[in-house]
């Protein structure tokens, strides 16, 4: 084991996703993956720092978080990084006023925000409310446009529910962007800026920090990219075929939570 | 007018794109473009032969060319080169049983294709019918597949309809192709076969034919990567800003088939 233990050599802090890693979800709320209430108590109870960070678009911060709760798992909301509070910031810096294409369940997270006269669209993991008539109004908006401005809440490709693999809002930005000739700017995973202000918050620099998530470009390339270290487990969207991706190679693969825990109390900050 | 001249010269066949052309669609069927009515007879009477080359996927071939006779076309089922029959003959070539993610109103076409236990997914324009249920569940077929193969009738991005642009075919494509890491098959415009298909059963030298559309890109740039030569009228989903496209540049723009028509009558085949 000698190999895990220069792997998770230094680590002082650890960014958690939550879908696939945490819980699966299901059209209820979610079911905690085995083992995973356990190991984020002990990761708490341990000197590590730990912080949680989603794409969940699905859900408002309040409601995921209780949900989690309910599941059993110590969590509250202000350790939770999440895009739609990070969408607002950028709306208000920038005067923006979205059209919003997301799903009910997180239209209070913009109450604040106006949305009379649109100049630009938000995008979020709408679920149901991807219906046609809901993206050509968005793609109408962005059309009328003279410079048209698209925020994706995540790019995430698909995630894994009970029932099974689920197309996430990544696929509906892409017909967005090709539909009218616009590149998405993306708050969330894979965003430097959303993983840097996760590690800020924990205070903990980038080579100090691991990253454990299910998606092999969004959680473990992003982090990746931002000079974190990122484990893979083999739970959620996880598919055989990630641990031989082309373009990206996660710094451990673990079965789940727990055994990524068990490594990170063995093997960090030493 | 010496330049239309030379742009026209030994022209003997055309092919005409149908939506946007001939007609604006609208929800009941479609309104004629002015003037189009009285140019398709004109080149019909002309030394021309004439075909009509649609990625319309909205309606079967026979409720098209039905809706088009009532709107006062000349116009036979036989004359026009569409997506539907060129998918079926290349699934039974390839022992293709397709998931079809496709509007009702085509299903017909598809009557003597086996659709059992599905090895590949066809897309056509399904308008109201791309649901996100019916996405995800094409979504779910190609990642059950070893080898996921996405047959697109079309690559659209919007088309005109009398109620403003609406989305086209190619964004959900795009939105599956990113979803499964697979690129789509191209069944109709801008496809080479598909042109040239329609170039063999006219019995003319793609350098003999002109394209009139309104796509810039599938069938504009379609046509010109065969050899022809193509206008694009200012009707349909044009913009403004398709004269300086950055990759495609039209042998000539006109205001409509019917100004078309006039300078292929006075030009073509001299």
């Amino acid at each position: 084991m000698a190999v895990w233990g220069e792997r998770l050599a230094g680590v002082r802090g650890v960014l958690l996703d939550i879908s696939g890693v945490l819980v699966d979800s299901c059209a209820g709320g979610g079911v905690p993956i085995p083992g995973s209430v356990e190991a984020v108590a002990r990761l708490k109870q341990s000197q590590l720092k730990v912080r949680f960070c989603t794409n969940e678009t699905q859900k408002s911060l309040g409601k995921l978080v209780g949900l989690l709760q309910q599941l059993g798992f110590d969590i509250s909301e202000k350790e939770v990084t999440s895009p739609g509070p990070a969408a607002c910031q950028i709306l208000k810096e920038r005067g923006l006023r979205p059209h919003l294409l997301i799903h009910d369940e997180i239209r209070s997270e913009f109450d604040k925000i106006d949305t009379s006269n649109p100049n630009c669209v938000v995008i979020a993991d709408a679920g149901d409310y991807f219906s046609y008539k809901n993206m050509n109004k968005a793609f109408q908006v962005l059309m009328e446009l003279e410079n048209p401005v698209l925020i994706s809440l995540g790019k995430g490709r698909y995630y894994k529910a009970t029932s099974g693999l689920m197309l996430d809002v990544g696929a509906y930005v892409k017909a967005l962007e090709y539909a009218c000739g616009v590149e998405a700017e993306v708050v969330g995973k894979p965003s430097p800026e959303f993983f840097q202000n996760a590690l800020q918050v924990m205070g903990v620099e980038a080579h100090q920090a691991v990253m454990i998530g299910d998606d092999i470009v969004g959680d473990i390339g992003g982090a990746q990219r931002c000079g974190m270290r990122a484990l893979q487990v083999r739970t959620g969207k996880f598919r055989p075929s990630d641990e031989h991706h082309p373009e990206v190679k996660a710094d451990g693969y673990v079965d789940n939570l727990a055994e990524a825990v068990d490594l990170l109390l063995q093997h960090a900050d030493k």
